[in-house]
This record gives C-alpha cells, structure tokens and sequence, in this order.
C-alpha cells in the first residue's frame, strides 16, 4: 500500500456523509460512491447532499463521486462502509472488483440481516478478509452534530494498531477527537446492542415510565451488554468508555434515535407492522434483537432486556404485560 | 427497639414529601418535622404540601407533624433526614433530645459544608453513632415522579443488613422497588459526587457542546467517579449499579436538575455569584466540587472532571478555556 493510503467512503446517507466530510479536510481526494445519481449531481452542482446534513460544504474537487461501487472499490486502499445493515448484503452482490489487500472498516452499526453476523464477522467468513483488514469506526455521533461542527469523539478499532491509527488520522480534525482500541469484536457488538436498548428506552417511554425509570434501565442495559459481549468475546476492556457506554447513552437518551422512536411507536400501542411502515427505514435494532437473542441461545448470557425487546418485535408479546415483567428482573 | 419501629421524616422539601408519602402508604403512623408551620397547618387542613408535590395527598390522621425536631427525634426509632445539607448542621444545633440507639438514615445527597463530610460520617464523627445504626437511601429518584407514580427504585445502604431491610419494606410500595446494600460510603459519595458531574454537564451544554459530548463527558464521569469511591473505601461493588450510574446519569440528564441548571448559567456566562443568586438555593454540587477537591488533594485519584468544575467554581477560572484544556483529557 502507497504511503498515502486512498479512501473511498461507501454510502450516501447521513453518516457517511459525515464521515466523507471528515476525510475530506484532510485528504486531497477521497472517492464517494452512492446508488443515488440526482443526489450524485446535487452535490457536484451544489456541493451539498441534499437528502443529508445539507449544510455541509464539500469541495466537489476533492470527490471523485460515483454510483458504481466497483469503481470505489477499485480506486480505494481503504474502504469505509457507511450504509444500514439490511442493504450492504445487496450492494455486495454487485462486486466484481476485488477486495483483496483492501482495508474494510465498518461505520454499521447493526447486523447484517441475511447472515446474522456483524458486519466485520461477514467480511471475515464471507469475503476472506484477514481480521488484519477489518475495522470498526464507532462512535458516541450522531452525524447531526458532526454536521453543527459539534465537537465528537470516535473509536477507532483495529486488530492492526498501525491501520487503527491511519483512519483516525484522517478523521481527527478540529471537532473530531479520535482513539484507537483493538476490540473490533466488542465494539462492533456494542454498537448493535445499543440499538435494542434504545428500543427498549422508547418503549418504556412510550408505555409511560419516568426518567427514573430510564436511568435504572440504561444502567442495567449496560451491565446486560457486558455479560453478552463477554460472552461473545472475552477480553480486557472497560465496558464504561465511550465506545460502550457512550454510545449506549447517546443514544438511549436521544429522541432523534430510529430505534428509540421505533420503540416508542410501539410502547405506545402501535404494532410492529405498523411502526415499520410508518417509518421510511426499519431501525437497524429491529434485526439486531433478533440476532442477540438467537446467539444468546448458544452464549447463554442473563439479557432480559434483549428477551424482552425480543418477544415483544417477534412473538407478538404485549408490551405492556412484557415490561411489567421486566421491572421485576432490573435493580 | 419495637417489633414495629417507628419512623420520623426531617424535612419539608420535595424529598422529604415523597418519602413521607412512601412511609405513610405502609405505616400506620409517621412524625414528619419541618421548619415551617404554615405548611404543617395547610397539610392538616388540606391534606398536601403547599410547596412541593402538591399533587400528593395524604391521610393526615397518620401523620404527626410537628415544627418541633425534637418532639420528632423523641418519637421515633428511625429517623430520615431528608434536608439540603446545608441546613443539616443548623438544624442539629437544636437538638436537646438523644439520638441514642436511634438508626438515622440519610436521604441527603451532598456534603454537610460546615465539617466537609458526608451526612454518615457527620453523624459518626459529630454525634458519636454506630455505623451499624446509619444507614442512607439513594435513588436514581426524582422525587416529581414518586408524586405522578411513575415507578422508581431506591437503594437503601447500611452496614447492617437487617436496619437496611426494614427501611426498605416500608419504602416499597406498587411504584416504589426497593435494593439493599451494604456499601453505605460508596452509595453517599456517588450520590455527592453526581452533583459535581451534573453540574459538569450543565457548564458543558451552556457552552454550546451537544448530545455527543455529553455522552463522552458522562461515560468519564462514572469511570471517575469509580477511581474516587475506590480510594475513598476499597470494596467490591459494581459501578454500574442503579445506585452509582443510574443516580448519575438520572441527574446529568435531567433539565430539571438544580446541578445541571446551575452549571448551564455558569456555560453561559453567568458569574457563579449570579448563577447562586438567581438560584433560590444554592446547588449541592457547589459544596460538593470544593469537599471533593479538597478531599481529593490526599487520595490523589485522577479526576479532571471535578478539577475542572472546582477551578471554575472557586478560582475564577474561565468555563470556556478549562472545558477546552478539559476535551483532550476525556476519551
């Protein structure tokens, strides 16, 4: 790989166009592939996305944009995936160029539906990536206020320090803080656990309990993820740091969460069906707490929140009945 | 003591309310005292608090209020001082009944000013108690919603398990969850050093940070929190439980917090002689940052956060600089 590394962000939602701002600043070119070609346009003509973070100023000189995911590919020595779960399966069927030698970092945060794997396990069995090659940018960000120039602070993990510390050079910047980990495994989990706990949040908050509620809640959900992730992969690492608790909070306490707002559709007496229609995308935690909960079968972690969220989006479960149960089993 | 021990609440605050309207539910008689006897007067006429949780109604033939502590302290085997601490030493001041064999637990949740200790140490150290009869009773619990019947779930501390557990059967009700723990000066440094935070969280959202800072800023604020409990008294606890993270994070995330307010006037750049002003009390966090400093100058636990709110609070410092230089020590 060239002393200096080229990046191509994939995805043209929100995040990713935060992310294609940070990398941006510091690098003079980084290629940006999206499906959509009017918002393709859009930024070359305006240089703004027009569906997401608009107020965002881009030098389109800097951007090689395009729709064809090959060509990103191909152009890049780091690939940057920044689109919801449930389509990445779809997008990589149109691969042909190859991902060999290639670094993969993941900017999902939730499971990829059609393998109930996290995306960097799906790159690794799928695609033969070396977990070398595979990382996690996670946050606690919402794209919203990297958009305000809100100062934010990312976690970078990578089994490899070196390749950690390359993507968050190039992310760090005036109101981006960065830090490198090489708990890929745990932070990716976290990172998809967290969207149930926010599910459970609005629920909760739907179904009418208090913010002492919530707060005994997020520290019970906080415990529970530690168990799982311990489970899943044991190793020394401080489940109280941004990368964990961080982004469980910035997003259980969000009202602008997905998976929150989904969650409170329900716990206000909406049905499932209902509150996925209602909402233009289904909230990555929905897929999620069905892969925790069927893994947690084999790990057999104690998660009666993951159960609960559970058994209310897949067995048809009262909500109401559900987490009167649940109040019991928290402290 | 009696088979069916005898309660008295010392307060006439919002605190004090919602445990008087707890204790009341499941006892046939209580002694209440507070300072302020129009209040007692429009309690027994019209059965609720003028002034706080006004929504409550109680059934006044079980109360014995008095404007007298030490009718109170005479009556009573257990005594619940809930009253801001900064008025504990003055109220003690007229205490001509013993507290001999009395259990006395604290709904206090800050620094007694006057020596710079938590209410238990005040009452050991001060008056020569038995740890075995202090206790303290913490939430996460914002008494406003014990008033809308919002459930909620206390902890109740005390060395000795059996006091623990007999506060607790007559705090828990259909709203009210109860826990006992053994960790009485963790539980009370936490719910002291809570303030700090919050009012951290308050200076950080006056100076424009948002939800992503705010998370970082709280996933650091428990990880010190716990490095300053464990110098304080080493003892296996988990910092994760309702009684530490939760009592954290229900007061850094709440607008209502008189902590947080506070320290939001200071973000925005009000003196903090303005900000106490303005306040009708002043914020327990404010003699909390000052004793935990001080405190801190022995057990030399790395705590930026509450560094940082001391130097703003009593060496004149500017909140924009030091959250600034305070950014790069947080990850």
């Amino acid at each position: 790989m060239s002393e200096h590394p080229k990046f191509a962000v994939i995805g043209g939602g929100s995040w990713a166009t935060a992310i294609a701002k940070m990398l941006s600043v510091n690098l003079p070119e980084i290629a940006w592939y999206m499906r959509n070609t009017a918002a393709i346009e859009h930024i070359e003509t305006y240089h703004h996305n027009p569906n997401y973070l608009s107020s965002v100023e881009f030098h389109v000189n800097k951007l090689k944009l395009t729709s064809d995911l090959n060509e990103a590919v191909a152009y890049a020595d780091y690939l940057i995936f920044a689109i919801p779960s449930a389509f990445l399966n779809a997008e990589l069927e149109k691969l042909t160029a190859s991902l060999e030698g290639k670094v993969i970092f993941s900017a999902i945060k939730g499971i990829v539906p059609e393998t109930s794997l996290i995306v960097g396990e799906h790159f690794h069995l799928k695609y033969n990536i070396d977990y070398n090659n595979i990382g996690v940018i996670t946050g606690p960000c919402h794209a919203e206020e990297v958009a305000l120039e809100k100062l934010s602070y990312l976690t970078i993990a990578c089994a490899n320090e070196e390749k950690a510390g390359v993507v968050a050079s190039k992310l760090s910047g005036n109101f981006i803080k960065t830090k490198i980990s090489d708990d890929i495994v745990g932070t990716e989990y976290a990172a998809m656990l967290k969207n149930i706990y926010a599910i459970a949040a609005g629920m909760a908050h739907g179904l009418g309990y208090g913010d002492n509620f919530q707060a005994v809640l997020m520290s019970n959900a906080i415990r529970e993820m530690k168990k799982f992730i311990r489970k899943v992969h044991k190793m020394k690492r401080n489940i109280n740091d941004s990368a964990y608790l961080g982004d469980l909070l910035v997003t259980g306490y969000s009202i602008f969460s997905r998976n929150r707002m989904f969650g409170n559709m329900i716990g206000k007496g909406y049905t499932v069906k209902y509150a996925m229609l209602e909402m233009s995308m289904v909230a990555e935690g929905y897929y999620a707490a069905k892969s925790a909960y069927k893994l947690n079968e084999e790990y057999q972690a104690k998660t009666p929140i993951i159960n609960a969220v559970y058994s209310i989006l897949y067995e048809g479960k009262d909500p109401k009945k559900v987490f009167k149960k649940l109040t019991d089993k928290l402290d």
